[in-house]
């Protein structure tokens, strides 16, 4: 099978890569030169794939397909932002591979029965505001107007950065969607993860993006001299922890699609000769679907205080974060299944553990994303790769899912 | 049974925690004014107590009681300075109950076939210079002249600070004894732990100070995105580390003296949504055992690379600090032992987890040393507390111990 537009996808991501702040990787902050040059080869890549571009309030560059009159829209896309000293891939794949997608269609003469948008939001990765998913809340509705108020790290409001790019911040409530105009969202994104290399698979559908909750668990035993408090009398805060720990990597091994992560851990005293006094770790739990994520923070905060009771330590967790699951919907896990298997290629099913601007475009519309398979599961990162015959798989798949996708 | 002199150590450690820099608690460092005033205070006690004072070399206050001509000498006492913002009765107090046991026996009539020396030695808890024990280092021939160079923090050299306090450093070589002429080492101090106390005794035998051996273990497995890494492919160092953690606990509860601590441990990169990638942590094991301190740390070598091994982890210890083991002398336990059972009171033995004067001294001569009992285990803080009656039993074991002893 040719892989052409596999390697026009690499040749247009190469180009994009090079918009760039100075660096290892790709540096593509929001509102930026880098993202104004990011815009010029986007919107030279959209035009040659017969869309009509635009820029919205939001900073989202549009690529427009007119469908039949009066027809609804199907939104795709992805972000166009990148972290700092991160990858090619992230993000970006996932607007240039429908435009590609659209591409190849008009070329094989196939005309769609709805109209299509591709969208590259300015950011999602939230590295230069502490806010993202600006663009996707516009559409949804949801985005807080207070957040144009946030300052990046040299003062400078979301409001002004927008001002200085051209944009009119004030114009953003007017980017909402009627949701009885808008199909779907559909979004490919590399997986960011292990799951679809090791097991062969170039493609797989999401089936949810994960819901989070993180806890700050502090254990309070008493630190001791470690040369003059004997075994038998401690109250070690750490080794009570250790259980602790051992107890959550148990529970997320047995149960399909949890992830558990104690990824912070602080000692007090903290010092080579001291009893541990007080541990204070961080606990962070994600699950597809939240009654599994609630159910093992309650089996975990159980055994949290069993271990410490029967160590004579005081422990207390508290939640400092939750984000819902957001479930992809059926049909359009159907659809996009069937568009990868056609392709001759298995449609393996896996939890999205990253968010995604597809978890803000669930308020305004059914979701479907496609994972690629990128390399050793490495993103955010110079080294990010995801292979051409991948994307020659997606573009495949999406063209097969444009082709194929009913207006119900 | 009377208290008094009892009483009268309390009255004496009350006077003596006035020489204190000002703060919460003592802190008394060695060649400060505190250091002169507590010699002040020191020599009154010893002079009223019968014994000729002078200052040696090495700042520390010697009061002698002469023997009978040509007898050898029995060498006690403890250290006169404190760690900052410490207690009232670490070191101080083993230098006030011999001297008024000395008193005691005066004031009873009894004559020693020997003559004995109270040593107040100037620093055994090196908070000021990064070195310690150069007292009985001196006395022992142990001490290196090169540690005179040595700054504390205001870049003041030790030998300059002993100069400005009007001693003669170069004159330590001289202050060598010979073993010949030395008896012993007496030495009675608080516990500074929770043993004698939860078993309702005053006092106690030690056995031997702890060898210890401090070691660096680094784990190194893989950071990994807390949402994208399913649990079954990760290689998280935290969960491997909590597993030697609970490994080291076990063994030394299950081993008779063993004390093993691992009071710190950092994660790499140490953030709520990452799989911990490296885990470095700290093993401190102690034993009055050389011989069981060594097997333990063979024992958990293994039981490391054995966790880690099952995990796709690689690990590393390395040994960074090592001291042997200083064992009492067995004539010395059966005396003092004896000496403290004639006080119709139990004579418990124990061995030492931390280092006393007692350590340098052995490298001159027999050493022996007596705990008492301390509330809630507390030292090296403000709320140190030794009851009177304790001082009083130890008093009375000197008294017995002193006019017992016999030279062999």
């Amino acid at each position: 099978m040719s892989d052409l537009w596999g390697q026009r996808a690499q040749a247009w991501l190469d180009r994009l890569a090079h918009c760039s702040a100075p660096g290892p990787g790709v540096t593509r902050l929001p509102f930026t030169p880098e993202h104004r040059a990011a815009i010029g080869v986007l919107t030279e890549l959209m035009t040659q794939g017969g869309l009509t571009t635009h820029l919205d309030a939001a900073g989202t560059l549009i690529g427009r397909l007119e469908g039949p009159d009066g027809a609804p829209t199907l939104l795709m896309g992805s972000h166009q932002d990148s972290v700092r000293e991160g990858g090619a891939y992230d993000g970006i794949m996932g607007v240039v591979l429908p435009v590609l997608a659209l591409h190849k269609l008009r070329d094989e003469g196939v005309a769609l029965p709805y109209a299509v948008e591709v969208l590259a939001f300015a950011d999602e990765e939230g590295v230069r505001f502490p806010t993202a998913l600006m663009g996707p809340r516009a559409l949804a509705g949801t985005f807080d107007m207070a957040a144009l108020d946030l300052r990046d790290a040299d003062n400078v409001s979301l409001a002004q950065a927008m001002r200085d790019f051209g944009l009119t911040p004030e114009d953003l409530p007017t980017l909402r969607r009627d949701p009885a105009t808008v199909l779907g969202w559909v979004e490919v994104h590399l997986e960011q993860g292990p799951v679809l290399e090791s097991a062969g698979n170039p493609l797989g559908v999401v089936t949810a993006i994960c819901g989070i909750e993180r806890h700050v668990v502090t254990l309070t035993g008493k630190a001791a001299h470690a040369g003059t408090m004997p075994m038998h009398l401690r109250q070690d805060a750490l080794t009570a922890a250790a259980e602790f720990v051992l107890a959550v990597e148990a529970l997320a091994k047995k149960t399909t699609d949890l992830l558990a992560t104690i990824g912070t851990l602080q000692i007090r005293p903290g010092v080579v000769n001291a009893v541990p006094g007080t541990v204070t770790l961080s606990l962070e739990i994600r699950a597809p679907s939240d009654a599994v994520r609630t159910k093992a923070v309650e089996a975990l905060t159980s055994q949290l205080h069993r271990i410490t009771a029967s160590r004579g330590i005081a422990a207390d967790i508290q939640r400092t974060y939750a984000q819902p699951a957001t479930p992809c919907a059926a049909a359009m896990m159907t659809a996009l299944g069937e568009a990868i298997s056609g392709n001759n290629q298995p449609a393996p099913r896996l939890a999205s553990g990253a968010t995604h601007d597809a978890s803000a475009m669930a308020d305004l519309c059914p979701v479907g994303m496609i994972f690629t398979t990128c390399k050793d599961g490495i993103s955010h990162h110079p080294d990010e790769f995801v292979p051409v015959d991948a994307m020659q798989a997606a573009i495949d798949a999406l063209c097969r899912f444009l082709a194929g996708w009913r207006i119900t």
